[in-house]
């Protein structure tokens, strides 16, 4: 109740006091940066992809579906990805467990988008239906071929209300190009 | 004028209140939740897409783009609808007919992405320009089979500068593959 | 520090004022829009697009990846582009020559989207990595045929955590279909 209230008015007392004290310095007239608050939430999921290689369509969770003229569609076998695309809709886990029960769906899609390396634009939504968490998170963001990267969290709906903030993506247990699994950090700063 | 520092005040004197009666209270030391606003503004629109199926090439104004190898660029006929990628261009009127005159354009695509019945995930920009609105409203999200799905506003410029908050759209009107309409009410909590 | 705040005490004093004199008029009750704060950041970047066509394959940074059943993946050549989707992975340089040194990427995609003039759905990514700048600030929206359009800034990381604002777009030098510049004025009005 009345919480963002409660962490402006602090924020209002501490800005008094420093203006205060330090008379009309640079600090009390820029008005560049505002203070990041606190994270209100945090929630660390896993999801798990399952790349159509031809053969596999009964588990496959994510297909490419545009590439280049000339380019292969089925399988991922290139070394140069660029402009490939791929749908998918993957079940979410609260470990690292393929076979833990899902608490939803990752929905979205790559394009890989890097000549040379792996690299990718990323547009998603984790769509959450258990126990704890019923709602939307909408991620968007570039994917590059880093140990950890972050990508923004830009909406969210139900228990995710007007959510915003970053997730952290770690890829764990790439198995050639048939299995893959993320692991997203998501820090929000904005809950309702 | 002043409207957002208007509610904050009041939000602060509402704290103040009761963490003087509270004392100290967990509800006055956790920062998780913010109080949600009021909304800003709510608006309802339609959009209409009327499907490339081979014939129409001069009405259509959404045609797909992209299939997993095999499928069938040129009409949404197998049951099976996982990875098709759609772009669209659609008139947006004020009520629920086709012919109205248009106030804007819907631009987007939509990405069927589940196997098993249908789902999709968009993103699309209300490119809205008539006397009352001018302006875009960018949206994305999940848009599962349900009958009122909520997706994220997740910005807008012109009239919906830096516009926040959700949209709930339900299907009407679904010809076979050849026409559907979108109720689309959004609810914004951030207006500028 | 605690910018934010001081802004919002500013407010919150200008706002007691004019209730204080208007007694309860229609502005002080009514909450539907907000002040827009003043900009916090803003940065003027250019990216640099050479389109892949059958020829190029070195220098490309983007390629046509999707179209509507029966169009030509290979180049952007007829006069209707309705439902081309391109891949792009664009230097970003500081001035307007290409061949400036890049102080990121522009990565992400577009999607033609009207049938009768150039006209596109866009979502991408600028991927920063320089002596000044060390993040990504995501963008989607409507880029229209017009000299000049906004788009909306939905989020960032690192520098740019939690961005929000607009994005003005401008073409220069387009050089048939194989070259455009684009301009990119952006104004953030939420930094952390």
């Amino acid at each position: 109740m009345a919480m963002k209230a409660g962490r402006v008015l602090n924020l209002c007392l501490v800005w008094l006091l420093m203006c205060a004290t330090l008379q009309k310095s640079a600090d009390c007239q820029g008005w560049n940066k505002m203070l990041l608050p606190q994270p209100c939430r945090n929630l660390v999921l896993y999801f798990h992809d399952i790349i159509y290689n031809g053969k596999n369509a009964e588990n496959a969770t994510s297909a490419l579906i545009a590439a280049p003229q000339g380019a292969n569609l089925t399988i991922l076998t290139d070394h140069n990805h660029f402009g490939d695309l791929a749908v998918f809709d993957d079940p979410i886990t609260l470990d690292n467990n393929l076979h833990s029960p899902p608490v939803g769906r990752a929905q979205g899609l790559y394009l890989y988008d890097m000549k040379n390396f792996f690299s990718a634009w990323i547009g998603f939504t984790f769509v959450l239906n258990s126990t704890d968490y019923k709602g939307t998170i909408t991620f968007a963001g570039a994917d590059p071929a880093l140990k950890q990267r972050d990508i923004s969290v830009v909406g969210g709906t139900g228990d995710f209300l007007m959510a915003r903030g970053i997730a952290t993506l770690s890829t764990y247990s790439v198995e050639g190009d048939v299995y893959f699994r993320l692991r997203v950090n998501i820090t929000l700063y904005e809950c309702y």
